[in-house]
């Protein structure tokens, strides 16, 4: 399939690298492909604008609407990175598929994505830390207020410049873990990017904000014992020298991240493990000073370390609330590679070529 | 607060009234309200057109969204009655609360709805069975993609004819038994209408659809045994004289077709208990021929009759495939009342008073 192209006359002042923050500001161009009458169809890259939809397009009635979030890094050079974007893609199509949402070719998705990018290069900040935030994301269409998958989509790419996570070093968080709300259960869509699963968290975001604490950790929705996951991000934790993350059990978001630093602490000889954790384990590691290290992982952040964990009354603080030495040394590689200061001997990186 | 008022100039050709369907055709104008800097504001009902949103509004990423669905009954002498709406309203509020959406004023709403409906009131069809399905929702509009509530909504109220649910008398349905997917748990938001919880049925319906069913039947996702609802309505049995539903445990909806059932039958001497029903009871009482009837409710088909349900391997037919003599009684007391044939002992009806 072709992408037609329609350029911006119109282009926007760009906002300052130094103050971007996170997802608030979009750039001149977008990527649309529709769905009609069983195929994706009418690529097209225009003028980031409102989009036009009847008050009764299923996504606004019926949640049927899955997305991603990936980052175009400036690399050393000049150049342009991108970081796994075919496990972004593949993800998308697992959502879609859980969600009755009709597949999409990957290659052309990145192929599309490549060109929006290329069109819209200026916009890719180059300021320590600074990246392209990606947003792919697909919406039911069609118009209707019975409950059926919808025979209409769009695909839609939108790309935001985001500032540095951390400003001023790597600062561990302190996280509540929630016990009255659940976020996802087996059996459900909490493996999926669904929007429908960041609905159902806001109200434990909001709980745990209200005590002071920065992220909330979810616990499993059957037992209510077993840790899953944190806000949006993956969690790991060192005890007595080994690294222990909660298993892909259907409920939990299976992030890249995660899976990148399974494999880079593998390659370093590390000891991974992926099973269940019981909250209490945790506690109890922390009370017999075996807790060495926490942090979350995602695309935002990267590696976010974790200072601090509190349930009901009890809290335990994780290596006097500082950064351990892998977390840093996870988030130097990590970032590293995406930045290209590292080589990629993994073959994570996809580079995005401005003379082709 | 005032509602503004813009009268469509170009009225749409209305529908055959004898084939409306469900949902698929929508009146000439619709109300709209903001929610900005802290209040809702600019009420206003202008002519049915697709909304300007700009792509990376919340809804669209993080599925912020509730609704609720009641129906304008064109009465015996022409008027027009609608059916509790005030309940409709104050369930609104709950999924508002659990979603992090602002509270609406419930009065200010109905009073909308009835300006909103007098302005199309020629769209309220009148051959026997049809209605007028009102959509009230609310939509998360502000524009960013960082995860937390949205600072801006949208209410909206659409109107759509709808033809009747049984054309040829009420057919009994075949329903399946889920024990695969989830689509609500205890401490997440089954209990509310959020759109996150029709996306994540929609797969659990597909596959019962595949299987020749018409409905699923949801069982809790805790321990996967008991009964929850049924595809879009709550579900009743009546066992050996005795009328049972699922209690109100916070994963299923509380709808106001079963709470006026409730009602209804309690005043006509029949007992009703809601509690936990697990579902190889409902079996046994089948095999032991105890099971007399079994029906959904819900706003669409008011009462649905169940001849059948399925679970892996296992069938038991409910009554012979035919519907039982209360499920008719139910629907013929309620659709009396709604459409003003049958005196509103409960004082369920609010009319509409066109000369106000």
């Amino acid at each position: 399939m072709d992408i037609k192209i329609e350029h911006n006359k119109n282009l926007k002042v760009k906002p300052d690298q130094s103050n971007l923050g996170f997802g608030k500001y979009f750039t001149d161009h977008m990527f649309i492909m529709d769905y009609k009458n069983g195929a994706w169809c009418d690529a097209r890259i225009i003028p980031y604008a409102p989009l036009e939809l009847d008050p009764a397009v299923m996504v606004l009635h019926y949640g049927q609407a899955v997305f991603e979030g990936l980052k175009c890094y400036r690399a050393k050079g000049g150049g342009l990175n991108l970081f796994r974007p075919e496990k972004n893609f593949e993800r998308l199509n697992k959502s879609d598929e859980r969600l009755c949402i009709p597949q999409l070719d990957v290659d052309f998705a990145i192929k599309s994505l490549k060109e929006l990018i290329k069109i819209d290069e200026s916009w890719v900040p180059s300021e320590p830390g600074t990246s392209l935030y990606i947003r792919p994301f697909v919406i039911a269409t069609e118009i209707g207020v019975g409950v059926h998958p919808s025979s209409e989509y769009m695909f839609i790419i939108i790309l935001s410049p985001v500032g540095a996570y951390y400003k001023e070093g790597l600062n561990p968080v302190k996280i509540c873990i929630e016990n009255e709300y659940v976020r996802a259960v087996r059996g459900g869509i909490g493996f999926t990017k669904a929007t429908a699963n960041y609905a159902s968290s806001l109200k434990g975001q909001e709980k745990a904000k209200g005590l002071g604490y920065s992220q909330v950790l979810w616990l499993d929705g059957v037992e209510r014992k077993y840790i899953e996951e944190v806000g949006t991000m993956n969690v790991f934790f060192k005890i007595g020298g080994e690294v222990i993350t909660p298993e892909l059990n259907g409920s939990i978001l299976p992030g890249i991240t995660r899976d990148s630093v399974i494999e880079m602490l593998r390659v370093h000889g590390i000891k991974v493990v992926e099973r269940k954790i019981a909250v209490s384990e945790i506690f109890e590691a922390a009370r017999e000073g075996k807790l060495e290290e926490a942090f979350g992982t995602g695309t935002a952040a990267v590696i976010s370390p974790i200072g601090e964990f509190s349930m009901g009354g009890e809290k335990v603080s994780i290596n006097n609330g500082k950064i351990g030495s892998l977390s840093q040394k996870l988030y130097d590689n990590l970032t590293g590679v995406q930045y290209g200061a590292i080589e990629d001997h993994f073959n994570w990186i996809t580079t995005i070529d401005m003379h082709v």
